[in-house]
């Protein structure tokens, strides 16, 4: 699962890159208030765009908003699913509904810029992954969401684009921690992950697949042989140190 | 989209092959507990599912329980999103939480029997549709809950099967209504339909597209190539006869 907060790498090349982007970064930057969402709780973050927003972009975005990037995520946990349909509407709230609200309220300054949503999902939203029912759940949504809205875009020549980020085993403090006694992989490199989301965005690439290779192959697998991609992913798992809680 | 009610033939063919399944029945089937849920809004077949398994299985359900078919939705547009975020939480309880939530009630008599869910989805819910964007994200949430609970059930050595049922333009009444004014292609026959969603989950498949060339390609096109099936599938509607309401 990835992390809510983006390394330290992150930020210089956002500042070389570009100077208006909002939706994640490092928590101690609470004086720009382009770059301080990344300190606080997802729903939070969420009224606190929404209150900026309505307050006029211009006051504090004088510049615009050329891209934004949807990254929080709410706790879950990584274990059988234990029947919790409560825990899968609250994290659906944070995971997605908080994902299209704050595209909602972002599009006009987009539309504006004809500026970018960059949108940071997981390969647990994209195949049968065991132990993450609620996390999947949400983090599909996002797909059938953001893809079915990038295809209105361009039909309507709305000049946004949507890039939806399908990250694999990437070794942020949060990621490590929730799975790294299940998991056999090595992690990859998180500053090398958020220049690739940056790049994917700043392209306007449809999908970014990190690390490429072994995201892209799980996703051929998935439709040319499920049954075998199923095993392998279940076989992926040291299933002796998922203990139920 | 699917309807939410079976053809006669599928009644005739469940009661020929089995006695014990629940979900989806025609609504003229009042006084047999579990063929009655059809006829009632969806977040009602909900309560009454859960009061009757409350109520104790044996009294309605003496024979058990074998298999859960799970095949309501609520109604949405079919139109550009329109910022809605109330729409799609909605729209998620009844065509995804209440799914799980009968899953979970319904989950100890099908250990029992060692039966089987039904899934019924559609390609909105494996692909990017334009106009569907909130019952898309409903939909993909559904195969990403029910994909990873099959790897538990595997792993956890759970006998119940899990089929989710990816569906092209079928001709219930429903579907025709909604989408017929913008969508070319010609239907598929609902009888057939019901019949393979049925032979799937009494196979205990891990999935069913039907129209199986249709959909099987679209998926196939959908990972080999993506840009290219997002500009058949814009060009697959009367993108004319779609008028913002």
């Amino acid at each position: 699962m990835e992390d809510t907060t983006f390394p330290e790498v992150v930020v210089k090349e956002a500042e070389n890159t570009w100077g208006r982007w909002w939706g994640a970064a490092p928590p101690h930057s609470p004086t720009h208030p382009a770059l301080h969402f990344g300190a606080i709780p997802a729903t939070k973050k969420l009224l606190c765009f929404e209150v900026l927003v309505a307050n006029s972009k211009h006051a504090l975005l004088p510049g615009g908003l050329d891209v934004l990037i949807l990254n929080h995520i709410g706790y879950s946990y990584f274990n059988y699913f234990n029947g919790d349909v409560g825990h899968i509407r609250k994290l659906l709230e944070t995971n997605f509904l908080s994902y299209v609200a704050m595209t909602v309220s972002a599009l006009p300054m987009l539309k504006e810029s004809e500026g970018s949503i960059v949108v940071v999902s997981s390969i647990a939203g994209k195949t049968a992954i065991p132990f993450t029912a609620p996390y999947s759940a949400t983090k599909f949504a996002l797909d059938g969401f953001f893809s079915s809205l990038r295809q209105e875009f361009i039909i309507d020549k709305v000049n946004v684009s949507i890039t939806l980020c399908i990250l694999g085993y990437i070794n942020t403090e949060n990621a490590v921690r929730a799975v790294s006694h299940a998991i056999q992989d090595t992690p990859a490199p998180k500053e090398e992950c958020a220049l690739e989301i940056i790049k994917s965005g700043v392209l306007r690439r449809r999908e970014l697949h990190y690390p490429s290779r072994t995201v892209g192959s799980l996703l051929l697998l998935r439709d040319i042989a499920p049954d075998f991609l199923d095993s392998l992913m279940r076989r992926a798992y040291k299933v002796e140190n998922i203990r139920r809680t």
